[in-house]
């Protein structure tokens, strides 16, 4: 049964004959051996080109047998070579610990997909590429904070990982404060489920009028619903929201939530003639405005624009800006994370608020709770403080422009679809130029037949908000590129080319 | 300036004829040769043998050094010996990285404690041993986990780490249910919030009736009050919570919060006569009753008590018992946490539901988010998988139970205390014998000047509740006895003695 040795031994054979290809018996054939405990969590795995000699394939087959069990999580690759990753074997843990063998969980590795899913390359939007994320300053990050699990923080957070998120905030946003504005977050989501909680009681608990971008980012739109507040759907345009369409007066919504340097999922940049005529409407109206700043540091024509909150300064109080201590926002709330910069998962990020907010913000918070492990507080610090997180965003810059080069010169002058500008970000949005409901969805079921799986553009825009107004959705597709490979990318833009034809 | 170079030449010299102890000479002199960066994360230093031969003082004398800068964050001890802890030079990082030298961060390591707090033993409860946590197991499942940061994990948590929690619930506290059964959480706190979320709906938004045990847990208290939930603080007895006396009818709660296993503070276990009541009660007005089953593996006196969720079985559905595809709970939620067994800063607990409230907690949870890294969900995992935990616990159990043996000896017999009958936990309750709020203030001042913080047993009774029934508080001394070491308690007893003398 010692089939397997050395990793240059690596007992797998191919047979030319079979129905399945070259790369699928490959897949299989590890996949049996991790299942079987023959490879282990750890063990190498021969490199693409010995093995592939070996076997006499194409280097290429082998390339995409690993990315496909990467892809499930059977194994991991990194500088050092590819090896079988640490919860590869998770399928067999129930066994050895006396399972009873009806357990339906038996046998099922959570990473992986279900069979009916081989071979199906994903572009919906959402994903990252996490594949590089886990360098050498990312472990011995990580190594350190495990080694002190006694440590606990402050309601607000680690005070040192406050001061390397000022420092992030001033290299990367142009935005200058102090660790005592910012509150660390489980993630955007858990910041401005926060802000609600707070600007609640400040209206003496009836719900909130919450206006947000009409199409929008799904996932922040269902927390105040969760919650019972109220939602205003504001058309935006190809510059973004227009705070000229803001009610203000009796109906002025209490908060505006907007992506003002990427607007989801169209993609506007919010130019600054509408950041101020926003900023003016916030003060006049006294409502606040959250800034969701989810994906910024990923720009690839020109610079990051700065954050809003760099742009709003206390009113009624010029001549104390000499002084980085009387540096305040009055109206801007900034929502910030790292699940497009490092990892969805990792669920970190923080609050900015103004400096008015702070105190009722802290004290929610100490009521609560910080849901934020001190282990991740203090695994983030050492990796901010080590350079990591910069290293890793140019390096992702540089992968993810390619990505978008390499769509943009796959998708130009295929007809019917119109590429949205894409000057940052993880997605591509293909608006059908004769678009309707019933293509969209035609089309949607058409790629998911080859293998394909999209987002509907039409799904952006809010069926349960109140008051819409404005044009409706737009129809196409949202295409990510974040969470595939080069080689699935350009795969899935073939099938996506061959589906468009027909 | 190469005064370091092995660590057996560990440049420190004591001065006899010093005003300042020996000890603390040594601290002083090891804390400046980490600040100075002679000594660096990672460097290991002396046996406490070998160098109190070398310093020419008792080993007695380095000891206490060591647990001091142990104490302070400064070191780390693990069976491999003494090193610098990891984040022991962060006092330097903002220097390094060019921060402006009026920044009051600078030079302000994050664990020590303020010059203030040299020297002083915190007996205040809340915090267990975390010196050892970080067993090689516990550093292979982080190492594991960071290596993988791409997951993502459902709503409710890892498929996987639900399996093992399942698994640790039937082994610790005879609970049979599925995956399904359970959220992952960040800890009983984030538990909390989001059942009174699901029960707030379920009432129509109204504010919901909170009975909860006077005295009680003050830090599960103030997430009610925080969300404008009304609390009806129900008197304790020596038994624990009497169910006799929750009211029933149009003034019942909504639900009841109670410490089955382990009363806080005062450490009664509800007996089985009063867990049948209260869930007969609770049957009988539809109310629920969420237990708070914090530190229920920590019992010296017999094994632990099964969870209350263990008595729980949905009424009216005789014979559906037979399969555990059947076994369910109707009114018991759990909230459960590794902040007492493993460490508070982990952040990562679960809920544990009646079947009927599962979708509805679910969506809730997809609606507004998991806040838990898959990190940590991964790490966990692995260490529940190889039996860590379990080791863990019974490794702590001993140690904690020495503790406790140690502090009985002490104390037996001290005039003006009543040492509280202690069957679990990391706490004694000493009950003055002729309390009142005065003295208790009094010895708690006068053990503050002579070095030693202990909490007030009065302010475990609420204040800010409404409709007060029942005793007023009692009046004594709560004193921790997990996030010391046996010398600092030893100490802690001493200056309690002499206090109590005066």
């Amino acid at each position: 049964m010692a089939a397997y040795s050395r990793y240059d031994q690596l007992s797998v054979s191919l047979d030319r004959s079979a129905p399945s290809s070259l790369p699928s018996q490959l897949v299989e054939q590890i996949r049996g051996l991790i299942a079987s405990g023959h490879l282990t969590p750890g063990d190498p795995l021969p490199s693409t080109r010995s093995l592939a000699e070996r076997l006499n394939v194409s280097r290429g087959t082998v390339v995409f047998a690993y990315e496909q069990l990467v892809g499930e999580g059977y194994i991991v690759s990194s500088r050092g070579g590819t090896q079988v990753a640490a919860g590869a074997n998770f399928a067999r843990l129930p066994q050895d610990q006396g399972l009873p063998a009806s357990n339906p969980l038996r046998g099922r590795p959570e990473p992986a997909p279900s069979p009916s899913d081989q071979g199906v390359i994903d572009l919906r939007p959402g994903q990252p590429d996490t594949s590089l994320v886990a360098t050498a300053s990312w472990r011995a990050a990580w190594r350190a904070a495990a080694a002190q699990p006694g440590l606990t923080y402050p309601a607000a957070g680690s005070l040192e990982l406050r001061y390397q998120l000022v420092e992030h905030l001033r290299m990367m946003r142009s935005v200058l404060r102090e660790p005592d504005d910012l509150l660390v977050t489980a993630g955007a989501r858990d910041g401005f489920r926060l802000v609600l909680t707070l600007l609640r009681r400040r209206v003496r608990n009836r719900p909130l009028r919450i206006a947000v971008e009409e199409p929008g980012f799904p996932s922040l739109h269902r927390i105040p619903l969760a919650f019972g507040h109220e939602i205003l759907p504001m058309p935006v345009d190809s510059q973004g929201l227009n705070p000229a369409h803001l009610p203000s007066g009796e109906g002025r919504p209490d908060l505006v939530l907007v992506a003002p340097s990427h607007q989801y999922p169209l993609g506007a940049s919010l130019p600054l003639a509408r950041r101020l005529e926003l900023l003016a409407w916030a003060q006049d109206s006294g409502a606040f405005i959250v800034e969701d700043d989810y994906d910024s540091e990923l720009r690839y024509v020109g610079d990051p624009l700065p954050a809003l909150a760099s742009l709003d300064r206390p009113s009624g109080r010029p001549g104390l800006e000499a002084h980085p201590a009387n540096w305040s926002n009055d109206r801007v709330i900034t929502l910030g994370s790292f699940a497009k910069m490092l990892a969805p998962g990792l669920n970190l990020g923080f609050v900015l608020l103004p400096r008015h907010l702070r105190s009722a913000a802290l004290e929610l918070r100490e009521d609560t709770g910080n849901p934020v492990s001190s282990i991740s507080q203090q695994a983030m610090t050492h990796f901010l403080a080590a350079g990591g997180l910069r290293r890793h965003t140019a390096r992702m810059r540089r992968v993810y422009r390619a990505r978008r080069q390499l769509l943009l010169e796959e998708l130009t002058g295929v007809r019917g679809i119109r590429v949205l500008p894409m000057d940052g970000g993880l997605h591509a949005v293909l608006e059908l130029t004769r678009g309707s409901a019933s293509l969209e969805r035609d089309l949607l079921a058409r790629s998911r037949q080859a293998g394909l799986l999209l987002a509907p553009l039409g799904a952006y825009w809010s069926t349960r908000g109140q008051g819409q107004v404005g044009a409706g959705p737009m129809y196409g597709l949202v295409l990510g590129f974040g969470g595939v490979s080069d080689r699935q990318l350009l795969q899935g833009l073939a099938l996506l080319k061959e589906v468009l034809k027909s």
